[in-house]
């Protein structure tokens, strides 16, 4: 079948479909939110793991982007050239990666977090002998309860490690609340803010991120700059918070019913492998468009089992759009996602980052 | 760094590892239990997804192998020329899948279910001009509540139709039960195999699974067939239901810890993007070896939560071994698994049938 011929009744399934007019509108919504609060945006690039997709997000004015793991900053850097500035927002440990560390670092404008003194001494072994030094940011913990140093008293010190560190410079303070956490974000950033400079040390950046609380970041005008994932594509969580509506959902999962064993049952070909069980506090694994009777209450891997109270009237065949809980994840299990433009597919673009997790 | 210096303290993480001597001794414990009750084996590969470790299933008495998806099946069959005997447990639908799925067939001894008459007459229609008629076994729903006919009766009449169909051949009946549901699989097909006899029809093959249940598998004496899937690893599910204990759990995913936030939580470099989030009934996203006292709580994509209610006595840097709550979805996760052979690492193998989804 050649390409021409592939249309969304033709297209094997299941196939994960991003539309890109949609993704288009989403980063331009943030885009101008951030435009008008003077807010930098660095989008991180977990949700799509696609150059393509980041390309558009610096055209549209992002001043770099976000990644979680070195090997995914390496292949999104070397899917394109006009990525040239990179946050990784993790605490990189080991000869491996500190050794892949340091190459990046002479491609493109690279920063990294630390929230400790072994990472920071790590760090600065690995760059000791660099061209130039590396931006190191102190991670801050504002009430995710995951990584970050506890206090502003605590980062202060990091801070003071890191600017008289061989091979390093402080680059600022990054930070990824929960939910509604401008308030804390503001709070601790100030104090931590206030504390480093009476050393002498300039602040230069304060990052915070998290799509739920986006179009609420300007309620912590301390933090300089903003680092949103999933709003590119939106998904069932964010929905469900109020975050956006179906329309704005530019990936879904289109699945065929293979079976339909039952009046109140039907089985799809996308099970955890395509959908993921992540939940993020939901019931169920995602939301069938324009099926708001149906829950999809059970995945095996390659199965998804759908209900209803009512008459479920599918029959074997019929095609389906699923709007997953996450979307960040479910673009980690495709080599490749398909392109919609206009109602049409135009494309089929590797997830070029898919699977780095080291 | 050369293969050879490669060791369990430097390879890059997190990893997955997959202990071999533990994966042969696990094969041979299903196989002798299987020879000692005249049953066939035929191994689900979604497990491993590796050719390699389908030829040591081979080898040690396996008539073939299982696969979900076609996809699934080709990747297997292109990757060792052992593979000769391929039962596909999946209703196939759709142009682009029985192409494929001919190609197939002319290549292996080849077979797959269905339970409608739909994925029939499609299968009919693809293989009438073949060479060879397609094996299709009826799918019965002894509990699970997922694919498969309701009634011994329907179960007939698929039959029936199948053994009518040009292009096809009846080839048996096939099961995925609960847990435990030995007593329903003999009751279902004791009955559905006298009604299809009563027709003239031959019952080939009665094919069964399930690690969870594969020690009861003779309670059911109907069945000529077994299919199990995660015996070849284990995890912490199959640990937690008492079907065997952490030394015979061959794939751990090797962890650093990456942040010792607090006295009581330290964060770890695998997240929902190795581990993922399936549960499978338990709390907690794996098993940290040999520290009994730590939960996981929580994950994100690149970040699992290691929380004590005593001192979690981690430092930076230190590595651990998870056993995941469900090994097949975590090597759909990785391009390569980590071979420990003796202790040692011997190599690295790619999961050739990671993501086959359709």
């Amino acid at each position: 079948m050649s390409k021409a011929e592939i249309s969304l009744k033709t297209v094997s399934t299941p196939a994960v479909i991003v539309d890109l007019d949609i993704a288009r509108r989403n980063i331009s919504r943030f885009q101008d939110y951030a435009d008008a609060h003077g807010l930098k945006a660095r989008p991180h690039i977990k949700t799509h793991k696609i150059p393509a997709i980041a390309e558009m997000q610096l055209a549209a004015g992002a001043v770099g982007i976000t990644c979680q793991k070195v090997s995914e900053a390496e292949a999104m850097v070397a899917g394109s050239s006009a990525i040239r500035d990179v946050l990784i927002t993790y605490n990189i440990l080991g000869a491996e990666k500190l050794e892949h560390l340091t190459a990046l670092a002479r491609k493109v404008r690279l920063g990294v977090v630390a929230d400790n003194e072994t990472v920071i001494a790590g760090l600065s072994s690995a760059f000791v002998a660099e061209p130039a030094p590396l931006r190191v940011l102190v991670e801050c913990n504002t009430g995710a309860d995951r990584c970050g140093v506890a206090t502003p008293e605590e980062a202060a010190a990091l801070a003071r490690r890191i600017a008289a560190a061989p091979g390093l410079v402080f680059g600022g303070l990054m930070t990824y609340p929960p939910a509604k956490g401008a308030a804390a974000v503001q709070a601790f950033m100030t104090r931590a803010k206030a504390l480093i400079e009476a050393d002498g040390i300039d602040v230069p950046v304060i990052t915070s991120g998290g799509t739920p609380s986006m179009m609420d970041a300007a309620d912590a005008p301390v933090a300089t700059e903003y680092r949103p994932g999933t709003y590119v594509y939106n998904d069932r969580s964010l929905v469900t918070r109020g975050a956006c509506g179906w329309d704005d959902c530019a990936l879904t999962v289109l699945a065929t019913v293979v079976s339909v064993p039952s009046a109140h049952r039907a089985i799809i070909d996308a099970g955890s492998k395509t959908l993921t069980s992540d939940l993020l506090g939901l019931t169920g694994y995602g939301h069938v468009l324009g099926r708001d009777d149906i829950a999809i209450d059970q995945l095996s891997e390659e199965h998804g089992r759908l209900v209803s109270e009512g008459p479920i009237n599918l029959k074997v065949g019929d095609r389906l759009h699923v709007v997953p809980n996450h979307a960040c994840v479910v673009t980690n299990m495709v080599d490749a996602v398909t392109i919609l433009e206009k109602g049409e597919i135009t494309g089929s673009w590797p997830v070029v980052a898919r699977g780095r997790i080291v």
